[in-house]
């Protein structure tokens, strides 16, 4: 195809220059909308990236936002600075709102804007399978400013449990469930044990810690299912010698913000619920309601093309491509949009030079989790171990994968410090969270 | 007196613990209330220090995190990790709303607590002389969470300038108009010009930078006041040579969130008007009026006791000293506030010990301003000096007095990188500002 065919339709929408060249539109700037990004460079395209924030959020590190380890800004990074060397490259921070694939058009807060190519980037959220009061009451962690409205909220009940006379209420907020047992609940009752070992005990010294407790709870059989048995086993050792009980089998039936109730007819007061179990990709109105599956994901094709329409990509936890080997979609996890990312970037480029597409197959190279300090469980490469070495090669890898020198650097200080004080220095309650305001 | 007379007026409200000691209650944890707590350490008191904010910040590098050299996180600090050894010492994390001299009582949003003496130490706010529309359109800067909010507004207002096709408004956007001479605005006008020069440009190479406006606007003769003639002509030269707009004998009569108006007639469309005009004393409910001065201070007289009472003590930003030297009070500063703590945590200890009180004395050991790279203006024990020589004694003096060496580290880090790289990392828009919903 000619690159003229592409250019009568551009309207001077948000501001993006006119090109005779095809625009690729990556909606998201999460892990596999920065790749794809990149992996346009030196191709023959428009490249504008739309995103609500005007930075990129390294999830795996979100519970240490949580739990006062890290600074939130060193695991943001913005998104223009990464690009700011590549020319055709947009960026505009705004929500796309409506895709209308008829008029090869997307409606965002900020205006609208025609594209040649669209590849829908935008992730998942927090699923709570329609449980409305949970919804209401539970704290997610999926952003930013959730991780920080949990760092607050943390803080503020430890203020509050100071305050109060009423034991059971104390109690309930001192008490810490995390739900879900995949490798967030488990990282961030991790880090939760390690708040009350090593460091708000020197805060509260008024305070009775061993009314503190940390659980974690999963409606299945284990923990960390998409792990090894015996991993699985070592990190539920792991949690327990850390102080943190794990409750398996139990499934969440109802929160009020005061009383969790499980389906097995039991009870447990809390005022801190910290929902992990479970995401639904942020799809987009206006797609045919085929395209998308039950958990909010774009059924794709090999190629990573929404089902039915041809220049419209899904990728990452917002797609599902069901294979042999996952028929339920691949895993929702960094690697696999990266990978799909450059599939679609090769397969752009293809399809201008006119060659044939070529299939996503998605290699596996492991996967981690980190429980606390010293301990981690890691299986890569047919290998599975744990302990310190385990918790290195985790540290080590995700300074690598942070983006930005400075990032690296400040996440390195900051560990360093928390590892040799025992502390978690960033305790600070900047803005208070309160359930009502929400 | 003996410490008996104290005990039977102690409640158990706020669950502080009854001590057969007199009880000294700070409230505001700025620089003043820091040291008066920490140099009350061995004096045989309970300390109770109440703050709304559960740290510390230092606000001299306020303008740092406002224009994304810093993160917010490394210039707070928490309060109970500073005290963490101190066994008589106790913080709550509360708002004083009233105080009832005669019951010797004060109360805050969690509660009722009796003291035996009581010290004001709650500093200042933003002050705005009555003038509404601008209170409620401009932007202050005196707190973490205003810094935050300046941030956003500013990386907000570029994006929007992208978007925009009405070049007035484009202009407006990209206009920072800093009101106030003193050296805040001087600071943050110096690193707005360095966004300009060195890093939005690299953000923004759509916009023409040529449009971007930094102005300091001074209703007086001439910026940084309280320093020599030397030294005020040479700040200014700095900021013009960064390609500031200096406005002086401009005194600013109204601002709609669009267009600043003068009272000598000349009128400026900007979206960014940064208020640091001025401040007023942040004084709590219940004394009698006559000892609050009409800039929001209280009256207090050579030992820091509030006029008219005994065991009522204000100290630095909001107490109003005169003396032949300061008639109009002393500056209000943090070596002031530093150096009033002290004064009354040896008078308390004297009266308990019977001792008569001593005088405060200010020892002024100068003051300084930084503008931009390299340079800054610098006035200490007699002498005056300039250029890189000041900037680096800034430098040196600010990282002295940051609170916990973590934040040391971490702050050095960032100006090294900043230095080095020409940049300013922290260029996000973690929670957007907008101004109707404040």
């Amino acid at each position: 195809m000619s690159s003229q065919e592409f250019f009568y339709r551009y309207s001077c929408a948000m501001n993006i220059p006119l090109r005779n060249q095809p625009r690729v539109v990556i909606v998201g700037g999460g892990f596999g909308g920065l790749e794809l990004a990149k992996a346009l460079r030196d191709a023959p395209v428009q490249v504008v990236l739309i995103d609500k924030n005007n930075y990129h959020t390294f999830q795996p590190l979100l519970y240490q936002v949580a739990t006062a380890g890290l600074e939130a800004d060193s695991i943001a990074y913005p998104i223009r600075k990464i690009f700011k060397r590549q020319r055709n490259f947009h960026f505009r921070w705004g929500e796309v709102k409506e895709i209308d694939p008829a008029q090869n058009v997307l409606r965002a807060s900020i205006g609208e804007l025609t594209y040649d190519y669209l590849v829908i980037a935008t992730g998942a959220t927090t699923n709570y399978f329609g449980m409305e009061a949970i919804a209401r009451h539970a704290m997610p962690m999926k952003t930013v400013t959730e991780a920080l409205n949990l760092r607050s909220l943390i803080l503020q009940n430890f203020e509050q449990a100071l305050l109060t006379e009423n034991v059971r209420e104390q109690e309930a907020l001192m008490t810490f469930a995390v739900v879900g047992g995949g490798p967030t609940g488990v990282e961030l009752a991790g880090a939760l044990c390690e708040l009350k070992k090593h460091v708000l005990p020197n805060d509260y010294p008024e305070l009775d810690f061993r009314k503190m407790r940390v659980l974690l709870i999963e409606s299945g059989g284990e923990i960390l299912q998409s792990m090894s048995e015996v991993n699985q086993v070592r990190a539920k050792k792991y949690l327990e010698e850390l102080g943190c009980e794990v409750w398996l089998h139990s499934k969440v039936a109802d929160y009020d913000g005061d009383a969790v109730q499980f389906q097995n007819g039991k009870m447990l007061y809390t005022k801190n619920l910290i929902w992990a179990a479970g995401i639904r990709g942020l799809y987009i109105a206006g797609l045919r309601p085929e395209a998308v599956d039950k958990r909010g994901r774009y059924l794709v094709n090999a190629y990573c093309q929404i089902t039915g329409y041809e220049r419209l990509y899904a990728i990452g936890d917002v797609a599902c491509m069901i294979t042999d080997k996952y028929p339920n979609g691949h895993p929702q996890v960094a690697p696999v949009a990266i990978q799909m990312a450059h599939t679609v970037a090769e397969n752009i480029v293809r399809e201008l030079k006119g060659l044939p597409p070529k299939m996503f197959v998605y290699r596996d190279r492991g996967s981690m989790a980190t429980v606390g300090r010293n301990r981690a469980v890691v299986e890569a490469f047919q290998i599975r171990f744990g302990g310190f070495a385990g918790w290195f090669v985790w540290m080590a890898l995700h300074l690598m994968l942070l983006v930005g020198f400075r990032n690296k650097v400040i996440v390195f200080i900051n560990w360093l410090w928390n590892y040799m004080n025992y502390d978690r220095n960033i305790r600070l309650i900047i803005r208070p969270y309160f359930r009502n305001t929400r």
